[in-house]
């Protein structure tokens, strides 16, 4: 299930409900933190970044031995989470689990949230982790999402081990796109610390994004009105708006 | 403010905090319908389908005279919603509203979590309305997405007056895409009378797709196991997951 952005305006009472409503609850201790005052009479299972796989295998066993698991992402699972994992790993032992995802408000809604309304248009959600993914693919895909003007969300645009990734991806866009294009960025979306920044591709300063930021560039018709990043639906070529 | 798929389930905390807090609320009457028990004591201003741009003017004029004015949109205001209006018609109007958005949860996350697992790797929303965008424009885009291989999240698969928009959109991702790519289609997500099919490319039939539908098209390793799309995000390619 996912918690949403942090903040706990943006829990949905299903993503509550099935908390509340779980005796094992397991996830990313940094998730865990932020719902803590659901968690009083559960076993709690808390872990570290990178051990995803440890975290689903012991959810589907529990499970399978028929306890009421909730396992927590931040976010929506069903983004770029945890969800692909849980189905991949109950594929892979035939798991009798019953499974169900609870979707919630991802990092690309709530980034356009705080940066006025980016996502209007047709756009392409990329993650420049390569971790997972070989870079030749990702690079082909920022190019054909570039060059079909879609408006871009880059996902995890800086990891510990690799600074490069997001110069060469904005690189890659900035090739098929005018300088002065908005790119917006939000880190630690709706929790402590919340930063938000809108500047001109030419200008966008990569070192500003860290491991909890969100990137969206524009695309060819977005525009920035008092502070905020807007993409037009279209809706001028058809109505008079004044 | 975004109200989510439609169950009260899914309207999160702050958007349930900011229509009450408001004198009063307008929208397209069939998301008002959906949150008739927060409406009590309101003014409320109901419109049909096609009324958007009043609607938002009104809004406007209402909040510049000092009113607590609530714009409902189904799903996320942010994404294909009213989010971008409300800013182009500010920008024009150079309005001095105190303008905030609330996010939701979009029809992309709630048809996802229906369906399984699907967009755990890159993807691409497309809106197939030509009502404002060239049919040419929207064209290119379902090339580029198909040729990178994204996972395809298609708005407005079908419109009253055009059918076959979805035939034509399906005809040039399969030119791109294996004829046995898992297909999903979630309808009227959460609310009365939902229906969720996933189908083989070759197989999947746009009939069966309405005004209320959301059309997931798989990448070239999504797969069906037990009735759920799932997109592997590559873990298989790094551990073992047995």
């Amino acid at each position: 299930m996912g918690i949403g952005p942090g903040s706990a305006d943006y829990l949905t009472p299903a993503a509550r409900a099935a908390i509340l409503a779980s005796e094992v609850v397991l996830g990313y201790r940094t998730y865990l933190h932020l719902i803590e005052p659901l968690l009083a009479g559960k076993q709690v299972i808390s872990s570290s970044m990178m051990q995803e796989v440890e975290r689903v295998q012991t959810a589907l066993q529990l499970a399978e031995q028929g306890a009421e698991v909730a396992l927590v992402s931040g976010g929506d699972p069903g983004i770029y989470a945890m969800a692909g994992l849980v189905y991949e790993i109950a594929a892979e032992r035939d798991s009798p689990a019953d499974i169900a995802i609870v979707a919630g408000v991802a990092a690309l809604n709530s980034c356009a949230e705080r940066l006025g309304a980016p996502l209007m248009h047709d756009f392409a959600a990329i993650s420049l982790s390569d971790l997972l993914t070989p870079w030749a693919v990702i690079e082909r895909r920022l190019e054909a999402a570039a060059v079909a003007d879609f408006v871009i969300v880059l996902y995890n645009p800086k990891s510990k081990k690799r600074a490069h990734h997001l110069p060469r991806a904005l690189e890659i866009i900035g090739s098929h796109r005018n300088p002065e294009t908005p790119v917006g960025m939000v880190t630690a979306a709706t929790r402590d610390g919340e930063r938000t920044l809108i500047a001109p591709l030419r200008e966008f300063d990569p070192a500003l994004v860290d491991m909890q930021t969100t990137v969206i560039v524009g695309n060819s018709h977005t525009f920035v009105w008092r502070g905020k990043m807007i993409t037009p639906r279209g809706y001028r070529t058809k109505y008079r708006l004044d």
